[in-house]
This record gives structure tokens, sequence and C-alpha cells, in this order.
């Protein structure tokens, strides 16, 4: 319990200018974004192309430094993938000095349907962190890695699975560790916000539908391979439960907010 | 029906090269995966920065020119925001030559649990785009494309909401039109695979739960706004039934299908 909330600072790459009232700078709100988002989508420019290049990666935050560092101190983002992987290739040249990336997570959590077109919105929460990417060459930082990833997945999933690894899967795997520069947050949450305008026109409120409509990610019944001989163990049947709930109760919440109008 | 499917040309930006067999270049399915998509990321590099910048907007593809133009056709996508917004000023001072994007959107499908942690992974789906982002100027066009992406977020909700846009509306809303150069997209689907030696470790059989998780976006019940007057028109209600119904039976058959193994 630390005497204040960290925050990345404000510059001209993270500042959220529309509906600044919306920004998000809180580590612990940033990065407690990015862990909990299954798919994370990095960016970086390879040397060959006019264009950024966004792939989609399994991606998790800690400190091999301090494990047990909590979400508000300051962390790097682990990122792990094939070995000649593009991504990694070029993570590999750019050395010590690191490849510049930018890493977004967003989830949508519903829909909001205002009498104007122009006042729709989602519900959604949405994290940008900026960065270099190196790789990491460490073996028992790799290890820590792959643990803080795959735990990612399933809480707990590394130490109930096949272990040790073996050293073909340790060669082929690559990971990199991204330190942060700077990153932000924008959070919309809260109901339907139209125009006075809108709202003294008896024809616009006799004929649209207004409302929210929660949105979440689900999980459905478990489905064991053909050589599964074991019963669905407690460690992943309580974090099924959690994601279907905890998502659910986020959804609805930020549906059933009284909005707050805020500036144009 | 033609008859043969357009593909994008393969070329160093765009071709999957890992697990190439789950490579899909065909423009249906990519146009497809990104019309489906409620948050796309859209990556530029801003002038003024060393990082690319990777933003959650909402897109949607279309012909302008032909208007009843297929998924499988050569289409643009069009991006709607606040005028003064960064990714709109910057595309606005590219001019006609555009500027470079890449254009991410990605589906969780499920959860793959093997018994290695090096053999985890995630059913999915995700396509990237890439291609140059123009200002779109012509008022027309542009109410093409306001209908085109408010219809994306419900069917049918352009002309049922409060028409026409106000002045206002139409000064304060810009639109990109991203032309597409190239673009791929990489689906992973079905069961869990095993290397052959675990497959005879009769320690990790016993002992670790192999299997497939469905993992899917639903919708809640719709909460009517405050000043809300109207019964929940079909058209919305198909569409959360649509939305629910839909992403659940894919996530589920791509959890229940038998693995394929593939090139390591």
């Amino acid at each position: 319990m630390g005497r204040y909330e960290l925050e990345y600072p404000k510059d001209a790459t993270n500042t959220v200018k529309r509906h600044g009232e919306r920004g998000v700078y809180a580590l612990e709100k940033i990065h407690g974004l990015i862990n909990s988002t299954q798919l994370l989508h990095i960016s970086f420019n390879p040397p060959d192309s006019p264009f950024p290049v966004t792939l989609p990666m399994i991606g998790q935050m800690g400190s091999f430094d301090r494990p047990s560092a909590s979400l508000g101190d300051p962390l790097d983002l682990y990122i792990h993938g094939y070995v000649s992987g593009r991504l990694f290739n070029i993570g590999r040249a750019a050395g010590d000095a690191g490849m510049p990336v930018c890493v977004a997570a967003s989830h949508v959590d519903g829909l909001v349907l205002a009498l104007s077109a122009f006042n729709h919105s989602y519900n959604y929460r949405s994290a940008v962190l900026f960065g270099h990417a190196t790789l990491v060459t460490d073996d028992d930082e790799k290890m820590y890695a792959m643990e803080l990833i795959t735990d990612s997945v399933v809480p707990q999933r590394w130490k109930n699975t096949r272990l040790p690894p073996t050293g073909a899967e340790l060669q082929s795997t690559s990971l990199l560790k991204i330190k942060i520069s700077s990153g932000s947050a924008k959070f919309r949450d809260g109901g339907v916000i139209d125009d006075r305008h809108d709202l003294q026109n008896d024809n616009a409120l006799n004929t649209v539908w207004t409302g929210t409509v929660p949105i979440y990610s689900t999980m459905g019944e478990p489905i064991p391979s053909d050589h599964n001989r074991v019963e669905l163990p407690p460690y992943a049947a309580e974090f099924f439960d959690d994601f279907r709930n905890g998502n659910k109760e986020y959804a609805v919440a930020a549906a059933v907010k009284k909005p707050e109008p805020d500036e144009p």
C-alpha cells in the first residue's frame, strides 16, 4: 500500500486529447488492463516497409528483478514467440538499444445507442504503452517470463503442465522484454448522452430506441482432448468462473451507470 | 457469384511465415473479419515520435463507387473520428499521397491447453491490412461512410436514428478512407496438438488436464436510457440474438474440431 499512485508523465506521445477527462495515467490501471487482455496488439516498423506492422501477441507485465512487484509499480512487458519470427529477428538486430514498439490493449464493454448517430459510442477500456523491445538472453529470466505468460492464459497453469521444458522447447522460443517509456489509457462507461436539442425533439424520442447493451467475453464448457485422462482441476474451473462472472459484472455495471455529460 | 476468389498477392509485408498453412489471403475472409470486429487497431507513424502509435477505432469496409460490391471485391476501409484528432490531422497533412497505416482485427475464439506449456495456444482469427489513408472531402462520400459505420454497430441503425445530421455534426466529424495495398489473415482452430514424446509420458497424461475452452463475445440484456420511450425494435433485437448465437457457435465449433497436426 503506497502513499501515492504512480502515473506515467504526460507528453506529446501519450496524452489523451479528445475527451481528456477520460484519460488515465495510473500505472496500476494501465498495467491491469494489459495483463487482463488475452491478445495484445504490438506495432513496430520493419526496416524494409513504409508501413508499421501490427501483430496480435500474448504478453504479460512483470518484474524479473523484483518478482513481488505489484501492478502499480514500474514493470516490463514480456512477449513470447517463435525464434525466427520477424518481430523477434528485428528485435534481435536492434541490440541493446531496443526496437521502438507500441502495445495496445482494448476491451469493448457495450453499445451506447443515442438518438443521433453522431452520439453513438461504445463503452470500452483501452490502453497503450510505448517502449523499446530487447531480446531476453538470460536463461533464468526466460523461465520467469515463460511462467508469467503461461499463467496469464490460466493462473497456476505453468506448474500444472509437463515440466521441465525440453531443450528444443527453450531453443525454439524467443522472448522480448519491452522497457516502458510511457503509456496511457482511455475508459468510457455509463449511459447515453444526447444533445439538448434532440431531447426536445418529440419525433426522435417517439421513434428511436436509446439505451446501452452490455458486451463481454465469456467462456463455454471446457472440452477435454481425446488423450485427456484428468478431471478438470479446481484452479482451472475457478478461473473460468471468475472470467465469466468478472467480465459480465464489469460490462453490466458500465451499462447501467448514469451518464456523466462531458466536454464536447 | 464469381468464377474465382480474389486474393491479396503475397509479398514481404503480408506473407504469413510462421505456420504458413494458417495464412489466409482471400479478400472475402479478410474483409469479413474486419467488418465483424467492433474495435480495429489502426497504427501510424507520427512525424514527431520514434514510436508507431496504435489507436482502437471503429471502421468498416465498403465501396462508395460501387455500393453493391460484396466482401470478396476490392474495398476501401472507412474510419471516423473527431475532426481535430491526431490521426486525422496527420492524415490531412499527408494530402493525396496518404498516410501509411496498418489495420489489425483480432478475435480470441478459445483456450488450447496442452500437456506442455509450449504447446498451449489460443484459437483465434486475426487480419491485417496495409494501406494509405486520405481524408474524405466529398459530402456524399462522407454520408455514405457514416451510414456504413453506424450500421456496423447495429445493422439498419442509421435510418432508425434522428436524421438528417446537423451541420455541427457533419463539421465536427472527419472520415479517413484507407486504400488497401495488401493484407492477410491467420486463423487457428481445432483441438490440442501435443508432441509424440508427451503423448507417451504417463506421468504427464495422468496429471495434466488437456482440452479446449470456447471463448466468445456476447451481449447482455439491453438497458433503456432514462429518456427512452420506445419498445426495443426487431432490427435491434434480431441483431443482438445473431451476435450472441453466431459468436458462440463459431467458438464452440473451433473448440470441438479435430486438431490437424501441422508444420512445427
